[in-house]
């Protein structure tokens, strides 16, 4: 609960439009895709970062938390107040403040909405690869924290490799500046990578200057239809092992496809066990060299067909079916636990038969799909709440599902973060020492642990485990 | 200075064999490419991260400093035991431990030296890209440390862009691993790329898992010749707006080819203003292209001659030149302060005019060279130290440039790190708000300073400046 002063000083602060401590506004602000809502005590919409130091001084002095909010479309509840506090709303500042084609550079602030930056510079030849499923809402501020990935981070890297610099204020208040607007920079340690992936624990972007690239020329979407999913797995590696590196290879299994399907009837095959979708791009000349050899290595691992994609309408089809797939798995179950699992490449068989031990010992269903090239695997494990057997079957299968992914020296979170989502399986990865010297890198930066508390170290007795679907399920 | 019992501790964890206390010995460990020496009181050879981490216990213990080395051919002073204490040399941990052709990674131990394993992975039909000039004898280990860019960065990235995780022993002796054997991973702090580029103050790596790509199947290399250095520079962004993004772009300025032709005698064009050093890689279908673009872009933009060198040697000749001028400058005059400043790759024309400026104010002979397409320029202000005058010049030049360079919103180190030669500076381009943010990390990890101290945030009295060449002077 925040007392009198503190609500009028925040009214001063932002002024009294941007800010909201009515129940219906603060619904709106409780919730993110995890679907397991926390009110705040305040919304406020600072318009600069001068506004948001002001807030943070006041919490450390007032001892309230403070909880940064891009779109609320992430997966670990990373956007959620679970202490209540002040939800700091970063959509009035969005503000594209630069993009310069020379130094294929650009400067935004955080509640730019990663679609329209991505339009905006695909309009001047350049391109801005992170492309998370939820792009079409998503900001770049979450993007930042969360250290988005998406489809085409197999060949050209996640969030973290687009951002050169930030501006960002302190949980303490103090307004810094972080690494450089240029390609190197190694002046002191690397903050801007330290906060990027920190899921605003660590400080709130207010600024991100943000790397570029020239727009590929051209670009072949296909899709491969494989009678086994074995196969489709090992045509993954042998892809790239034959030195085509795609801007996107996504695995579907049988689940995901009938489920998908059935929403979006685009043509995908209900009878195979999977397929993949496999983008090249780059100039015209690579584009048709490295198709070839797409086609030609899927259909000596197994495809029965390899369709090249014609038009732009099925190409978007293909992509409105590749990311509706989330959201259409509630078709089967009303409730899943999705987890974003990465392996080395080369395990993706290893893991899809473990992960169909998995289902067939707890007589679950799982649907995996994701980004196969570089072994990000979602598996949505399904059950139904009111079920309270299935449910406890889920939770075991879970935990399975991580030792499995641990045991191939993978990662229990690609591209979604820990949030409340994952905080309770942090040990199963990290050891004690890692997660310590965390703590006291949090420590050493917000010494009150006034910003966005509960998350990554949250104490285990406090946390709610995220398994519904929120308003935006994507993956 | 080390008390006996410290000595023989010593002794016993790594084996008397494996350290050493004569001045002889001592004498080959205090120096990197800065020439400015400084005595360790013991150098030991551990084997492992379980030695390391009994040294780093009794430092804390014992209080004395901890300097870990690779190669020493370090820019910065990184490996300078500035405060004596034990040099911990990474030579005996030299193992390539895996490289894994499917998953396109490799584990190696820090003293591994780069070429080799460059030449190890290449031979594998991967391609690890990091390529500073020092390659033939730089460690890996060093390289993350430094986080070591080249002329590759422009397309490739840097060190950092290269490593997924690491084992560390901390400062007060704690064995971690961090980061990921994936390409994604989020779970928790990027502690990863926090190691890389601490330049030995936040831990000592002990083990890495490196990102490979495929080995690009052709290369072609060229040498434009320029007139006048303006337009050389002008190319430079030219280039890259032609969406062309070549695998090195390095330029030379005049007397940057002067010396080195007199020194190499490849054939460089002793009469021009500037010659760019351009190499583009890929399939052969697309370096074909690309070269005609390279080739077309540099001709419109003023170059008199574009040469395709033809065969091995001729490129071999080539960048034995590139790397040869560092060293090659002292034909000019004894001394020299090196600088690997960054600016905006479009801002580089105004660099140019700026430097030529502060070349005639002081009436100082000023050679550039080094990275132009990622606008890392190594800016070397030749000076005799015996003329006191000339040497007062130097030191405000000096300054100037960084002046300079930062106005033009640029970073007074790309690539070689703070260490002691740029520690006076640090405060020119971060706010002290940075700066105390970094040394409450640096505080939380080392607490009672013994790793590396003296380093990045020295403090001013006790420094030396880092001014004259070391028996590896490569850039």
């Amino acid at each position: 609960m925040l007392d009198n002063t503190v609500k009028n000083e925040l009214k001063r602060i932002v002024g009294e439009a941007n800010c909201s401590f009515s129940r219906e506004d603060l619904i709106c602000y409780s919730y993110d895709a995890t679907n397991s809502p926390h009110l705040p005590d305040a919304v406020v919409f600072p318009s600069c970062a001068g506004e948001i130091s002001l807030i943070m001084k006041m919490a450390n002095a007032e001892s309230f938390p403070v909880v940064p909010r891009g779109a609320g479309s992430g997966f670990s509840g990373g956007s959620l107040p679970v202490r209540g506090g002040v939800v700091i709303s970063t959509e009035r500042m969005k503000k594209i403040i630069e993009i310069d084609p020379d130094n294929m550079t650009a400067v935004v602030e955080p509640g730019v909405v990663l679609w329209e930056f991505q339009q905006e510079v695909e309009r001047q030849g350049l391109f801005y690869p992170p492309d998370p499923s939820s792009l079409r809402f998503c900001t770049i501020g979450g993007n930042i924290a969360e250290c988005a990935g998406g489809p085409r981070a197999v060949k050209y890297g996640v969030t973290r490799d687009y951002v050169l610099g930030l501006e960002v204020v302190l949980p303490t208040g103090e307004i810094i500046t972080t690494g450089v607007r240029t390609a190197k920079g190694v002046v002191g340690y690397d903050l801007t990578r330290l906060m990027v992936g920190s899921e605003g624990t660590l400080g709130i972007v207010t600024k991100a200057t943000l790397r570029l690239l020239p727009l590929p020329e051209s670009t072949i979407t296909m899709l491969a239809v494989f009678p086994k999913l074995k196969d489709a797995a090992a045509a993954v590696s042998a892809i790239m092992r034959a030195r085509v590196i795609p801007s996107t290879l996504e695995l579907m299994d049988s689940t995901s496809i009938r489920c998908v399907e059935e929403f979006a009837q685009v043509g995908l095959p209900m009878d195979a066990q999977a397929v993949l979708l496999i983008e090249v791009d780059g100039s015209r000349a690579v584009v048709d060299a490295e198709a070839a050899v797409v086609n030609e290595v899927c259909l000596a691992n197994g495809a029965v067909t390899v369709r090249t994609a014609t038009g732009k309408d099925e190409v978007k089809d293909l992509w409105k079916a590749r990311r509706a797939i989330s959201a259409s798995l509630y078709r089967i179950k009303p409730n899943k636990i999705n987890e974003d699992i990465v392996v080395p490449r080369a395990s993706i068989p290893e893991l899809i038969e473990g992960l169909q031990a998995i289902s067939s010992k707890h007589g679950l269903l799982i649907a995996s799909f994701g980004h196969a090239g570089d072994g990000n695997i979602h598996v949505n494990i399904m059950y139904d709440k009111k079920d309270t057997v299935e449910a406890a079957s889920a939770d075991k299968a879970v935990v399975e599902v991580f030792e499995l992914c641990l045991a191939l020296n993978g990662t229990i979170s690609g591209e979604h973060g820990v949030g409340i989502a994952k905080a309770r399986f942090l040990e199963l990865e990290l050891k004690p020492e890692v997660i310590d010297l965390m703590a006291a890198i949090k420590k050493a930066i917000d010494p009150n642990g006034v910003l966005n508390p509960g998350k990554i170290f949250t104490d285990k007795k406090s946390m709610a485990r995220a398994d519904m679907p929120g308003p935006s399920d994507t993956q």
